[in-house]
């Protein structure tokens, strides 16, 4: 058995991206309430509603967990564009 | 300009995202010292090798931004389903 020592960052952040989905997860993830709340700080809200139009392939207002994986990933790819943008590479830890 | 209130755990969840792959990145993010350290806690490092073998497409044993979130994103897929299976969905908050 692998020894289990303290959480890492990353696994605290895979433990904290299933107790956000599962916080507004009910049946499926409800976008609105979602997007009102978690996503309140994200500077364009058309970005996000044009996200959610493209994951909701069924169109139900409604994410699933891989749905809302890569509504992250697309998110952080976002922030991450602009960390590099704003950080020049010599400066970044 | 969008009220910025208080960073959610969303908020929180991509910005460590980024700083974990900075910390590992200086070229591009060098997958070995990365999975001992912050995967250290993964049940199944053989998983954790064929993942890494089928996002390195180009096989340098390094990892760009977008590869490490569909690895992020592999290894919360699995912890959910465990997740899912070890907690009856009535008990779930």
């Amino acid at each position: 058995m692998a020894k289990i020592s303290s959480p890492t960052e990353t696994d605290w952040c895979i433990e904290s991206l299933i107790a956000v989905f599962q916080k507004y997860a009910g049946k499926g993830m409800e976008f609105l309430s979602f997007k009102n709340t978690e996503l309140a700080n994200q500077k364009d809200p058309g970005v996000l509603d044009r996200m959610m139009k493209k994951l909701d392939t069924n169109s139900d207002g409604q994410l699933d967990f891989s749905e809302f994986l890569n509504l992250i990933g697309g998110l952080a790819m976002a922030c991450h564009d602009s960390f590099l943008k704003a950080v020049p590479s010599q400066k970044r830890t």
